[in-house]
């Protein structure tokens, strides 16, 4: 019966279209949205259809089931007639049967906004039915404990199963990232570390090279020495990288084109109160894990931390089916995806504390105190699943764990506030560089050819990266190696310094002290060099493509080269001229002055804070990381500066730019509103356009009130008392005035075109002979948001921020005068910034 | 010109009258308030006449200064007008001149709520104007970019004031505390630790007998030994206490009554948007300071970590006066106060994250990101002036800072939980007999006498104190010594294990193995006993006298004894027990397999956690004091089990719990409203009463006017089109009413009670011969909030909360039907939940 709609949003097409669509991520729904539908109310259900497939059913399909719980819950009480919405609470003397929710009342259609007034207290009704039935039984009382309890239970799940499908990728991830370089004969299915734990090499460099484990030439040409070997070695790698990245971008195609990118522009959105089915779904969850694996291991410059907030919201949103309370409510849900978002980022950076604050101030909208609570939670089961599946070896949650133990002195502030402008710099330029190529995607062929591009991309990556070992090595690694103190027994390259001549002479006890560079060190250095360019460029192009992919990593890796290049410049300069007025009282000959590896930290937490603006966040997630409270200050003042720094060429982070980018109607609640508009310059009806389509509460028949509807494109008609006097009586939205007149004609008897649509208490009295009237108070929001023409802009946004509105009445001395929409709002902003209103796509 | 309010708020009068006060803490203000007054709205200005000797001016006061002013902003530009509230924004054809700020109008009586809204609209219309002033000339702009950095400068300076105020209670509180055993021959105003420091002896146990430092029985008899000897020891510990303790009481008395108490319940509602002129005052902040370290080493069973709190928050309240833009904004100024609040935890506990937790969990009302990232900064600028002061001597910035080697076991999580039922028990208990002891200090002739009830606690609590070691020491020694873990060679009584007479039988090489207890345990453990029962009774009645007194110490101690008490238990157990069930596989003999440490920390989580209900912020408070990130877990478990049992009993903290005893109008924003009640259910005016006060926009005189304000004492009206109609234009406040009234007659010429109060855009027609009409236009706000009379009571109060509004007006189809304020909401609560409506005392 619901045959019209279903077909258009939720039937069986699954898979075919959404396929079609040349490429989803950043830049995918111009393809879809119909340039001429530009009024404000439209809805895009094209988009619904087409982009379904993947979806894990958030909300009863409106044609299945249904009228069978509808006919089961005629006459219940009357708190459920009240869960329809806000509506319905007056007192109802007539038996109306739109009085019980009807099946897809109350829900949402794909692409558009929530009501988060309206969940709320959808929650708040069903949790009072709860509590009022606890107290008159036994069953019902444990109904309510074990009601009040699944939230920690859930929580409990999320954390589980993020830490556990965290620690698969971590391990599978570190094999398939071996896999390039070669195999292990005691078993393929071991990474290079495992296959030569049984070796009996004594020191760690010999250990590497065990017998058990054999690079691609070995296998191959049978010798790991000369140009053939490496040559044979280095196609081996290319021909791993593409097949990985080839991989990684087909199943992104074929199954689910949500699970691209890194997923938390979508996910701010979807926390402030947007609908994009299928993004949350079991088969993104499936791909992305999968892909996420391909897509690091194939050497593209890009990490795992964004995405895994991805894997961990889509854990939550699936764990949510198994409780009624968090399935059936848009709100609730949210508030277990904000903890989510904390459990993706403990998860990624053994940071639990540093999650939640990541949640509370990049990602969630709302946030209640319950939220943090469950948050902090969920994350240290998270992190407590990861640390005992141990993906790492070493009893940490992160590769790049560090401990330093030589202080930092006031006057290495300046290197600091230096890397904290780079870091701004640099996550401007890259900011603007990557919106533009990505644009550019969107706009040219490009865009057509998602898996050349991908296979273009990580053939340049690897081609390049090969020969220099830094950018050969996983962006984790190089990064854990540049974060690392040098101790005198360190063979890696970085720490090549000359061995001190005399011991003596320099401070025998204090084997850290201060040396100059010797030949591997400046190799390093060029090398390092040359991969900061290489990153920096490659990383503007990777980002956004058509695989799972995160900025974390390379930003951090970015940044930590940048410091460390600064930090073993530091230390030079200070063991050549310790007499130096700068170095003079604090740092002696043979004393360990200059850490570089907190260089290459605080390097990396500028980077990370220019291109992602986080604050606290970061500091407490690189606090979490370090564990000593003095490292604090450093990361505070390169953190600082890199956003004021970056700040100044656009207040957007990277995620901001990308929601605006694909036209997501997301009004950000850290910027202030910062214009002088009032509420009667941005709503609807503009002076010159027609009058408010509005419906009365009497007088209206059927036919009258279905040719209103269809002839606009409103996605709600306000109800007033009659036209002439305009005052407002209730909301009402199109979705569910649509879905009560198809269900009364079809169920109802004598409910003809002739009708009367009544939305008063009582019906007014009729001729005899007159058609029964439709009585739709039910289904009408009797207590919509109203602000006067009067209100300022400033707070009127404050007010849709606060409450999550998604659309706001205004009157004139108690008339009835225009409508507000969330993006009526959005495009007044474009306007004002001097940017396409026309870019905010969705409602 | 303002005299008679002048005289009636603000004049000269300070002193006398506040100190008549019979008692402040807990239980003051029906002292001062009209017990007659009991309709809604009315303003408590005799409670701020009375109460205002020790104010900082938080507002120009309205007899002062003015019209100078006045008469040179006239003419300024439109931004000025809007400026006044979020008036006047209209089209403006008139020149009215009102629509500049008049002196006075916006501002607050003391004992009332702000108005958020407002507030934070003239900040961002403030804000406006400087930037776009910024873009004229240079000056302008380092103007703008001043005023951007000047929240920053202002975190600094409360960080470093807060910090050093922190590090100087610490050493005075040591040094004061020390004076109660002895005094240093070399210079008194050398405590023990440091009288000794330059003493040649070698053990740490003979250098505390250092001869430079002289009991008070050495000094007077000569002689340390004996039965004379302790008891002039016990008399001076008496003599002293009771000296602090009187001093204390005196100086809050006569000085600064508000500076009695932990302050948090007031900050709590001072944040949520109350005024309580003077309570961050520099009398309030001098006295706190000074009576906090006397109350401390009185050995009452208090804490510093509370009053802490008020004192940071203080100093930056007076900071605040440096900066016209948080002087002038009472919502600007909250973020710098919750900033504040972080700092005071921070600097407490030497927890700068666990702080702003704190502040973001249990204190702050509204924490928007800009406030957690200053807050963050803050803390750490306070912990870091804390650390470079050293006042433990330690590098550490609290006494109780431990590092556990030992990892701890699943098994341990039962007692652990136990714990945490024995803290919610605690927590619970305490609570409802701390609040039944004030209320009868309130109503009995008890809170006359706070003087000889703070002496007679005082004397009581050291005769009881000084037999028993582990009360005779100050409370925060008492945890330090009960978190430490016990090494070979502690010599510490609660360390008198037995030494293992055969080191290789029971693995020589670990020093920590467990041991049997010995005879120093033994009696520590019933000294600790006896102390346990002897806290829990003697902090019921010390919290809530009329000295600074925080909870933290007291409630920890609580925990932590029993925690030790348990612990100790389960390593004896575990000891002559390893081979039953629940210790094999983890607990062999020799083995250290239970740290009571950590059982005592767990122990004062639990019983704090309890008291205050605090939860992610306690458990990263006390993470910081441990640095393992594997110790969450169990403070976590004993957190949750503590809150949800004490919650079982009662859904208050202490700190709400005091709020509600006070009356202060606080909208708890933790709780959901669990009622189905709707807004016409709690709006005025009720059905049987007389409609609702209103003003029409034109056709009243001046004198109409007048009588109605006096007639009522609502403290605004709102403005209709007409009586009949009931159309709503606007709402004025009655202050404002009241202020434009007197200022037009005695400014403007020809204004007489027979003129026309108009609030229209335009005046209207009049005959030639009326005098001129009044035009208050300026005044009005255009944009009330309103909400329909079918909204139900749990959105209403959302909207409350989020928005932080004082009123709310009430329609029905576009009519104007009612009003509800915040009291109203409050009294709805307190009625539904079977509480006196009366108690609540504030508007």
């Amino acid at each position: 019966m619901f045959q019209f709609w279903g077909s258009r949003t939720y039937s069986g097409d699954r898979g075919a279209e959404g396929m079609e669509n040349p490429g989803y991520c950043s830049g995918s729904f111009d393809g879809l949205h119909h340039p001429s539908d530009d009024d404000d109310d439209e809805m895009v259900d094209i988009a619904g259809a087409t982009l379904d497939f993947s979806s894990t059913d958030d909300v009863p399909p409106l044609s299945s089931g249904g009228f069978e719980d509808y006919s089961t819950t005629t006459g219940s009480s009357s708190s459920s007639s009240r869960a329809a919405g806000m509506n319905g609470t007056g007192p109802s003397n007539l038996v109306d049967p739109l009085e019980d929710p009807l099946p897809g009342v109350g829900t949402y259609e794909d692409f558009n906004t929530i009501d988060w007034v309206r969940e709320k207290s959808k929650d708040r009704d069903r949790h009072r039915e709860i509590t009022n039935k606890s107290r008159q039984s036994t069953v019902a009382l444990l109904h309510s404990i074990s009601d009040a309890f699944s939230g920690w239970l859930l929580m409990l799940l999320v954390g589980l199963m993020a830490g556990a499908l965290a620690g698969g990728i971590d391990i599978a991830a570190h094999w398939l990232n071996d896999m390039k370089g070669g195999v292990c004969l005691i078993g393929f299915w071991f990474n290079h570390e495992h296959c030569c734990w049984t070796s009996n090499e004594t020191t760690f460099q010999e250990r590497d090279r065990c017998p058990q484990w054999q690079s691609w030439a070995e296998l191959i040409t049978g010798t790991s020495e000369g140009a053939f070997a490496y040559v044979v070695n280095y196609l081996m790698y290319i021909f791993w990288a593409l097949l990985f990245a080839f991989l990684a971008v087909t199943l992104v195609r074929a199954f689910a084109p949500y699970a691209c990118g890194s997923g938390i522009p979508e996910i701010k959105t979807i926390l402030s109160g947007f609908i994009i089915r299928g993004y949350l779904g079991k088969w993104t969850l499936i791909i992305k894990t999968i892909t996420l694996v391909l897509a690091v291991s194939s050497g593209l410059s890009l990490g795992k931390e964004g995405p895994l907030v991805h894997v961990a919201c889509c854990c939550a949103n699936i764990l949510c089916h198994l409780f009624t309370k968090y399935r059936k409510n848009e709100a609730k849900r949210r508030e277990v995806l904000s903890a989510a978002a904390a459990v993706g980022v403990s998860v990624a950076f053994g940071a639990p504390i540093g999650g939640v604050l990541f949640s509370l101030e990049e990602v969630s909208y709302y946030f209640p105190l319950k939220t943090l609570w469950r948050s902090f939670f969920a994350a240290l089961v998270a992190a407590f699943t990861l640390r005992s599946i141990n993906p790492f070896g070493n009893s940490r949650l992160v590769l790049f764990y560090v401990e330093f133990h030589a202080p930092w002195h006031l006057v290495e502030l300046a290197p600091f506030i230096l890397l904290g402008i780079f870091g701004g710099l640099w996550g401007a330029l890259f900011i603007k560089a990557n919106i533009a190529w990505c644009r550019k995607r969107k706009s040219t062929i490009l865009g057509h050819y998602p898996v050349i591009e991908v296979l273009v991309v990580a053939a340049l990556t690897a081609i390049i990266a090969y020969p220099n070992s830094y950018t050969r090595m996983s962006g984790a690694e190089l990064i854990s190696e540049l974060f690392n103190d040098c101790s005198l027994l360190d063979s890696s390259q970085l720490c090549g310094y000359k061995q001190p001549t005399n011991t003596s002479e320099t401070g025998a006890g204090n084997s850290l002290a201060d040396r100059p560079a010797g030949e591997g060190l400046y190799t390093a250095l060029w090398q390092l060099a040359l991969a900061l360019v290489f990153k920096m460029m490659i990383t503007v192009i990777t980002f956004g493509m058509k695989v799972p992919s995160g900025l974390f990593i390379p930003s951090m890796a970015v940044g930590a080269i940048a410091g460390r290049l600064l930090g073993v410049g530091m230390e030079q300069l200070a063991y050549y001229h310790h007499d130096w007025f700068i170095f003079k009282g604090w740092c002696s000959p043979g004393a360990d002055c200059i850490t570089p590896g907190l260089y290459a930290m605080v390097g990396a937490a500028a980077c990370l804070g220019g291109v992602t603006r986080m604050t606290v966040s970061l500091v407490v997630i690189m606090f979490e990381l370090t564990g000593g409270l003095e490292y604090i200050v450093p990361l505070m003042a390169a953190t600082m500066t890199s956003k004021w720094v970056a700040d100044a060429f656009g207040r957007e982070g990277i995620y901001e730019a990308h929601i605006r980018l694909n036209g997501y109607p997301f009004l950000e609640a850290k910027e202030e509103f910062e214009y002088s508009s009032l509420a009667v310059d941005v709503m609807r009806p503009r002076r010159a356009d027609p009058a408010l389509a509005v419906l009365t509460q009497e007088g209206m028949t059927v036919g009258e009130v279905e040719t209103l509807v269809e002839s606009t494109h409103y996605s709600g008609f306000p109800v007033v008392v009659s036209q002439e006097s305009q005052r407002l009586v209730g909301f009402v939205l199109r979705r569910d005035l649509l879905i009560s007149i198809d269900n009364a004609r079809k169920r109802q008897e004598g409910v003809v075109s002739a009708s009367q649509v009544v939305f008063t208490e009582h019906a007014p009295t009729q001729p005899d002979d007159a058609p029964p009237p439709l009585r739709l108070r039910g289904i009408m929001d009797l207590s919509p948001f109203t602000v006067t023409d009067h209100t300022p802009m400033d707070i009127t946004v404050d007010i849709f921020r606060k409450l999550g509105l998604r659309q706001c009445l205004v009157t004139h001395n108690g008339r009835l005068l225009g409508i507000i929409t969330k993006k009526d709002i959005l495009k007044h902003m474009a306007q004002i910034a001097n940017r396409d209103p026309e870019s905010i796509l969705f409602n």
